[in-house]
């Protein structure tokens, strides 16, 4: 366990604003700042220069960098801790890490959503679990995984948003995906659904029959997620999840019925409100992530390349 | 490194066949035994008699099994060792390990296809990998995992075969797996192909248009692995794609095709021929995967529970 008081400094990047994160844990937050991402060389110069003031006046044991994608985790790779091939304008070879070595600290380096799973490991809705995804839909759709303890990497992470899954019965619409068409997140992220409506997603009662693909998809994408990676809990939430209360129920119902008894199915069906669940830290659990991802550089002692 | 000259003893349970290996690896197996797959107290019994024959005469330092399943590999489950929920008749509950203990060395336990995955790593195609898949496309659809040097476990096992994946267009064969239907493995294993086509796989000619199916679902379950638990590589055989040599070269157009310059793919389109391989061990992945998890079981000192 690390030491309760020990400061963490954590850096979310998100793709309209980075929030830096002071604090030993949750309940403990010394200060946060958050940073508009414009270009790389401004944005990296603000995040320094707050980790520079916070060395100077608390110290801190570690930083950890939580990220959009995709990365270059592989850390025997000359690209360790870019971006690449990202579609965010500008930003594609920019590197996380580099001006963050003359702080001499260890530095842990992961996705956003990963970063977001390890949060709800330490203080959330996964504790004491070693295998679990955690799922959020909103702008894109998001999956981290942690497999024995450790989060997925291998060629690249997860990117399980882009899994291909059968369309229901009589329906055409392309999908809103600009690599996959009609990928989990070309039918069933915010945009997606707005794009198919002509109105977001918030504005579409229940009944919508548009609700019904969104169920086909994301019930494909947790079928998928049970028989790949073999995770204790799904924690699935996210602007789209958290706008239709009557989403989640649906999605539960879902999955049982999809994996139709097969392998693990019963223990699932036993328990579908537990294996099926909202994550504990909500909107936190993004910052919270970085904050975990640098007390495991701390735990790892990585060196601060 | 285990000492090259250390025996071993692996037990690969099939569903006709289990084979009995005594060796210190591939280059160097002192006895094989193969015992049929009737009732779980005939053919454990068969197996333990085997080991105690090779105890007494050579010794060996640890036992590994590799099993078809589902399987509880939860060694904090009162079942570990069991399976559970299988479709073999009778051996729902048989415990593969409780037999063992008496040998009083480590038990090494998983999947047959984790199992010959950790083969592949250690003998065969996946040398110096840490994060890759293993696929036998036969009578069904195996999918080893290895992320960060483990196995994929957690709430049980891959079983990534039963993915759900999009249908080709205007092809409305309802699928031949009794759980999903039109899952990869109720497309696109040779007994799911023998039912659409009427004879074996191996009969039909590359032009069939059976083929254009099983390409589609296998290179979405490719596409979805890909996105998942990002593999390095992807070591596919098994009877259906030995005995279609034509099938190799589709299902990597296929994956090219369908991750669409997402991500990962440039790197993966650069290097196709090697990101999706045949595997090296051939049938021999099976049993040697038994004898690496003999060996993986002593390098951890597993207590012989």
């Amino acid at each position: 366990m690390t030491d309760p008081k020990l400061l963490f400094a954590g850096v979310e990047m998100g793709g309209t604003k980075c929030v830096c994160l002071l604090a030993t844990g949750p309940d403990d937050i010394r200060d946060e700042v958050r940073i508009p991402t414009t270009t790389p060389v401004e944005t990296l110069a603000a995040i320094e220069a707050v980790l520079a003031r916070w060395q100077a006046t608390h110290g801190f044991e570690a930083i950890g960098v939580a990220s959009f994608g995709p990365l270059e985790l592989d850390p025997a790779s000359p690209l360790y801790g870019t971006l690449v091939n990202t579609p965010k304008p500008g930003w594609t070879g920019a590197n996380l890490l580099a001006g963050l070595k003359v702080f001499g600290v260890p530095l842990g380096l992961d996705t956003d959503v990963n970063g977001a799973a390890l949060a709800e490991r330490q203080w959330g809705g996964a504790q004491g679990l070693d295998s679990f995804t955690y799922v959020t839909v909103g702008t894109g759709i998001g999956v981290g995984s942690v497999v024995r303890g450790r989060t997925v990497r291998g060629l690249g992470h997860s990117e399980a948003g882009h899994l291909r899954i059968p369309r229901l019965e009589g329906r055409s619409w392309p999908g809103a995906c600009p690599f996959h068409g009609d990928c989990v997140e070309g039918l069933a992220s915010g945009p997606a659904i707005q794009a198919q409506a002509g109105v977001p997603a918030w504005e579409l009662s229940s009944a919508d029959p548009i609700w019904e693909e969104v169920v086909e998809a994301l019930g494909a994408l947790l079928h998928n997620l049970v028989l790949t990676t073999a995770p204790r809990r799904i924690l699935i939430g996210g602007g789209v999840v958290a706008g239709q209360p009557r989403l989640l129920p649906r999605l539960r119902q879902a999955l049982v019925e999809s994996l139709n008894g097969y392998g693990v199915a019963p223990t699932i069906a036993a328990d579908i409100d537990s294996f099926v669940a909202e994550p504990a830290l909500g909107t936190s659990a993004g910052p919270l992530g970085a904050v975990a991802l640098a007390q495991a550089a701390a735990a790892r002692k990585d060196r601060p390349i």
